[in-house]
């Protein structure tokens, strides 16, 4: 797989004087991809019906005329304000039943009729005018879904369409009610036209109301998204990608990535540790300016395992301070290579640089690029062009294997967003700390979906906090000839989120069943025989299967067999890791205890230890500087 | 009187094949009630006015037969959602001025006279049907009023009722003007229909406005649960409760009590904890697994003071982790046992379980019962059967009497929220700090109304943080010769909200007036002199009654006669049982300081000591374990 | 000048038969000036177009027989219940879109242009009846300009106004998306009438869009005034004054300075300390009952500035506790003589206490004043007499000259609000800084506005985070002869809030540019060389000029020239005053260093020393008392 880097590009945004030094540039620097297009509506087509093709042509010839690709995007998380007058009712309603105004992005609801027409028609008509254009070697469609919580939207059209997918999901009212189990507060419905959005109740809604609006408004990106792909492909032999964000839930990626051939992502490490990693003070501090050493590989993984084939790409990677975190730092010198590398590492095909030049105005000013506002090079600029030379130097390599897997699954995500029973309890979460802990043992982990029918090519497989296992999922972990470990909190519910009856898990093979759990605040911990700790949660578990680690008090900690294993608690970064150590030990799998900071993958030819501590780091007798990446061929 | 334990029962949950069994378990755990009905109005009427009496009428035979009584509740918490068709406006509007949306409980308005008809009308049906049935022993109204903050609803409904009670009230604008002082920013009415309800103004609104839409609210809470008082008594004899909640202030429950034969409450000691309870952090996390070793007591002797001759139950014992708090956590094993005979040895008639069986589905699927989902036995169902076994073993005895009284106000509530002063203070707070303090003296405490006009059983009576005291109190006050203890910020105010004139108190004999107050944030404190200190309010005194107790300043912090004191402060947990302390040895009451999380209630013919504490702790050289209950015979 | 006292008096409130005492009181403690009127509309014309002035007539002329001078205020803060039937849509509309109902005070929105006529012909008829009447000798407009947050209003007339101001400003749709670049998300428009307010966007408005907005709304301030002034003009020659409150930052004061006589304000150190003040906790509580030790003095210099030739007043200076603050303590004894002291050192003409007497009723019944309600003094009565008395033993004097300047801009407050980019900087917390810094050496300091054409007058002129220098300013800065510095974060920006190109700052003379900038989260700081940081901002500069100080890590610190030179980051207080104190040695500015609490400020005859700490202070060999006020002749 050849290996490349790219930017994200504004034509619209600067004179078309400038547009070919620009190209010239971008060449000069190594870049291969050039993503544009995505945001310019207003230009493409300012009053309704009147397209103004010219000034993309000559963009699109400019920078193929200088020997670069373009990734074109359509438009369509920023509709021009004409189509608001066409449209009043398109724009988002938020949960406190307020339609937000136009003014921004992403102002538009999934559900809105009127606007999936607008969304296929420009669609189409970019890809009747550009499909064939050979510099145009890939798409992408809209931007970002759900940045700025954009895809529950609690709208007219949503409601009508929700009633129609429920009519289609339960067939009738009643069925409804026994599913959802309404009879417990007089819930019940005679007629599918009386239900309504899960919003504004008195108190919390039913847990499977909740979650059918989420599984409703999911289906509406995988629509939506359809839609897109499906004009573009009636005109195109490109690549079609979306760049999803990190840590959104709110869409089942799984299912908008089996429409896509390629899986990117935008990838801001340091906006992301201030605002959405789910860590300590200290690490927070620690990490300032790096970045959370796990959070981008999870979204590596993760994604890879999205893109179609395994194809995937950082679409938007941070090329300086931000503007949207609540404060915005100067990376540490070093890591805009650092984490292009770290993608590289993860089996990334393409690193894109978001942006090319900072612009001077509107939302984004404060956001920097490979170029300040003043054409000047901003640091970022030197470092894409060394990693452009460094893959020069680095023969063509996949991703290579893992011998351990983890599941994600959006549906769980929404389960406990509906239940969470602990205020800090999440599937993303509970995911991320099982990956925290494999990663601090120098592994290299696949994120697998929940539907996953063979688990063959995993020595150790992990199943946390997944509410509901699927058939497929279920039966290739009864016959599964590794080491699994399900839990805490894993196949206690059915798929309408009840509990299972009989208690679940129910994985032949495994008697064990979680017979209550508790939440636990975060001053309080379940302590483990010897040592360890678990936190936030904790199952009570009975049944036949052997325990293999007990609590302080006696209570079983893990309890199944030797390919089958039941966690009852969420544990301490440390505590995880000693407990994946010893299932891999028992797996037959190598393991590397990582220096804190230090972190490490395997491709197909190399190993690279990269280093997000603030300080220089020993590896096998390398010293590798604070922000260094170090490779060795296997 | 005979004491009982009871459960909480929905057969319309279960498959009717397993009521009998159901039954037969109850009456072998020792439970003699079985509360069932009241969430179950789309079952009992599924489409308006086609009543479903026959499997209501199954369940109770079938309880009947097995020797069980019921309390039958009427299912008005939870109109079924063809009501709100015939009543769009009936659902309660927030104080942001959003309606709640049908989809959880408790969607009604006080105010809305259609759904008061509706309520008549099922509770009606109910009481012809059930009211000469014997095994129907018991009703209740409606199910926790107030429960999600659904007192105060701010519809088109509530504010033309609250019109027509001002125009009652205050016969003429003028003379509302005059009592809230309206003048003062020029908020003078001319008409009743000018005036609004007291949400989304500007800044704060008029106190005394405030206080009136509070006084107006609960007022509505009170005919609305006499509505069905009445229609219940008209066709059946058997004593009617009302199922109150822990830390409700918003309606006067005196005042609703006095219609009812029985005052209960739900009582889930681990989720106020987390929720709901004045504590430190440290205190909640030694308590975490047993609840407030006070909270509940508070609860059992204010309820015993609304209980009609002092009948009260516990309608609702929390019997394991339950699904609302933050975050939820399993009992100390002992702590369903504890909770059951502390609220005996505050004299109640029955300790009632809920529920009988976890519901697999629902809001509630994380709430505990007596059986798992899977009818498994959770720990709780040994506990009620060990409490149903000691309960034979013990005669019967009454609450016994109380040395102390402390003086509850609903009115209080509602004066400071509309004018706290400082963020932290309320009358709930204050009053519950001067019960803490009595009870670390090992005292048998009442709480009484504020219109109580005979004090001579006390030999101590506080009145902490009442606003403005009622005519028959402040008579019983002037003419008590026990030890009474005003203040702080007591009798300050005019029943309209307005200063005292000349400044209060206004008691006769005792010659302090409160001259000036502060509120103290939390990092500030009054010291007294020798030791001890205030934290949240100081009163500035004036008079000259006797000094009593001074602060490190000078300044009085108690003053009075040696019937009639004023507190200045608020004082720490520490000083103010040394203040009662000194004030039950001049009333001649015996005190018994007790051990950190040991508690004691003395009944007519035992004293019963309980160990909140994790760990044992010794009574008089008996050991008690954690979650112990020790009792001797008077 | 002459110094005098005042008090804020409400005849409406008391029966008259108390006005003659209250009127003898007031000039026995040797008051000269009294304010009225301001909120008694519903008293004036309590029906529409019925006037009521025998009331008023009386109250004036008793206060006059007493040989008090009269401020009259316009009632315009409290339109009476009667004006909102005829006006029902004059309301102010908040950001999430909600009309505020009537019930409390400034209930109407400012681009109203029905509510301006109402204010247009109450202001008339009050200036017919009184502006020949020789008692009152001052006018007041409206009350507190944008108390509770009323600037901004999110109405349907503040939308149409909004878009003729628009449309007045940018003369055509393209110029204002250019301006703003609109490009950027497609949010261009083809007509002033898609242009909504900004609020309830998706994700952040443009900030420009946001910013034009704050100065419409600045602007309707200003139009409102200049009505009520331009009718007073009419009948009046007595001077007209405006109270501002303490850090409004909503609307620009030097603009509606510029069409008054008076600035004055209103002066709650206590309630500011708690609420408003930058400072950290142990501040905060070291001074709780006397107040932030600058933040006073700096609104005095503040207004000082905005009044016509520096006339300014304090029109409500805090007396006791107050009703509005999280938390209200009483003033450490001495410190309502320290504050009125302070305004004077730092050149008021009067200090007027807020109130005459205690409320019993209404929303500020809590708020103490000079008498308490029952008509006993309070301790702020004694207070006031003593300043009267000191009044008359000092020699009348001016507020003598500043060596130092500081530039204070409403623009960049908003521009900021727009854009922070660190979620706490802020254009006042950056001034504040600066001005807590200057004070530290005990300097006189001067407040300027960023028009400032003329700078000659200062040694030292400090110039911190405004965003885009004016014209006047930016010409004054490049010839100016003593130090200037600039930053952080000045003139980085256009005067449409877009990054300056060439990068800012942009001063004839000094070569250095601002090629990026962090936001430094709380936990994090840039060291300095030597000693000393940098906390919550920090610019990356680049340039010719000479660098006077390197951070740590060798970045420059501070650059420039011997004039002009610009500070990189935010100091944190002490590394400030250092940073300033060696500008003033260079200079030639003579500083003090002050020992903590005590502050000090220098008239034209004497020197002021003001002890703020609780603690006694030592000055040049005198004890100051803690709260102390010591004076010296120069």
């Amino acid at each position: 797989m050849k290996r490349t880097i790219g930017v994200c590009y504004y034509p619209e945004h600067w004179s078309e004087d400038r547009w070919e030094t620009d190209a010239r540039m971008m060449a000069e620097t190594g870049i291969t991809w050039v993503r544009i297009g995505e945001f310019a509506w207003s230009r493409i087509e300012p009053v309704e019906g009147e397209f103004h093709w010219d000034w993309l042509d000559r963009a699109i010839e400019t920078l193929g005329k200088a020997g670069l690709k373009v990734v074109l995007g359509t438009p369509t998380a920023t509709p021009p304000r004409w189509m608001i007058d066409r449209h009043p009712d398109m724009l988002a309603v938020d949960a406190q039943g307020r339609p937000r105004k136009f003014g921004s992005r992403r102002h538009y609801c999934f559900s809105h009729h009127g606007y999936r027409d607008e969304s296929r028609r420009i669609t189409r008509a970019l890809a009747e005018r550009y499909g064939k254009n050979p510099i145009v070697a890939a798409w992408q469609t809209d931007n970002e879904y759900d940045c700025h919580d954009t895809v529950l939207s609690y709208s007219d059209a949503a409601r009508a369409g929700f009633r129609d997918w429920l009519a289609q999901r339960y067939q009738s009212p009643d069925a409804l009610n026994r599913a959802w189990g309404n009879v417990f507060w007089s819930m019940e419905y005679t007629g599918f036209d009386q239900i309504d959005l899960p919003n504004l109740t008195v108190t919390e809604p039913n847990h499977p109301h909740v979650l059918a609006f989420k599984r409703y408004s999911s289906d509406q990106v995988v629509d939506f998204n359809r839609i897109q792909v499906d004009e573009i492909r009636k005109h195109s032999k490109a690549p079609i990608a979306h760049n999803y964000m990190g840590k959104i839930t709110s869409f089942d990626h799984w299912k908008v990535g089996r429409d896509l051939d390629i899986a990117s992502w935008d990838s801001y490490p340091l906006g992301f540790l201030i605002d959405r990693v789910d860590t300590t003070d200290d690490r927070r501090r620690a990490f300032l300016r790096q970045g959370d050493p796990d959070f981008q590989a999870f979204h590596h993984d993760l994604y890879r395992g999205v893109g179609k084939k395994g194809r995937w790409w950082v679409m938007e990677q941070q090329p300086g301070p931000v503007n949207w975190a609540p404060w915005n730092v100067a990376p540490l010198p070093g890591m805009t290579r650092l984490w292009a590398w770290e993608a590289f590492a993860h089996g990334a095909e393409c690193v894109s640089y978001f942006r090319w030049r900072q612009a001077p105005f509107a939302q984004e000013q404060m956001h920097s690029g490979l170029l300040r506002p003043d054409n000047a090079p901003a640091p970022a600029l030197e470092a894409a062009a060394t990693v452009a030379r460094e893959l020069r130097d680095l023969p063509d390599a996949d991703a290579g294997t893992s011998p351990v897997a983890i599941v994600f699954d959006y549906d769980s995500a929404w389960a406990w967003e509906a239940q969470p029973q602990g205020r800090d309890f999440g599937h993303f979460e509970a995911v991320f700390a099982a990956y925290r802990a494999c990663r601090a043992l120098g592994l290299n982990i696949d994120i697998i979906p929940p539907d996953t029918a063979d688990l063959s090519a995993y020595g150790l497989v992990l199943v946390p906090a997944v509410f509901s296992l699927t058939d497929p999922l279920r039966a290739a972990l009864a016959s599964y000839r590794g080491i699994a470990l399900l839990g805490p909190r894993t196949d206690v519910k059915t798929d309408e989120l009840s509990v299972r009856l009989p208690l679940g898990p129910d994985v032949e093979g495994l008697d064990v069943s979680v017979v209550a759990s508790e939440s636990l605040p975060p001053e309080d911990v379940v302590r483990l025989a010897g040592k360890g700790k678990f936190r936030r949660w904790f199952d009570h578990l009975e049944g036949s299967a052997p325990v293999h680690l007990m609590t302080e008090s006696g209570a079983p900690a893990i309890m199944g067999t030797d390919h089958l294993r039941y966690l009852a608690g969420w544990p301490t970064d440390k505590t995880f890791a000693r407990i994946i150590g010893g299932l891999c030990d028992a797996a037959g799998i190598e393991t590397t205890p990582m220096p804190d900071g230090l972190r490490v993958r395997t491709t197909s030819t190399h190993r690279f230890v990269l280093n997000y501590a603030p300080v220089a780091r020993k590896w096998h007798g390398v010293r590798i500087p604070a922000a260094g990446v170090h490779w060795e061929a296997l």
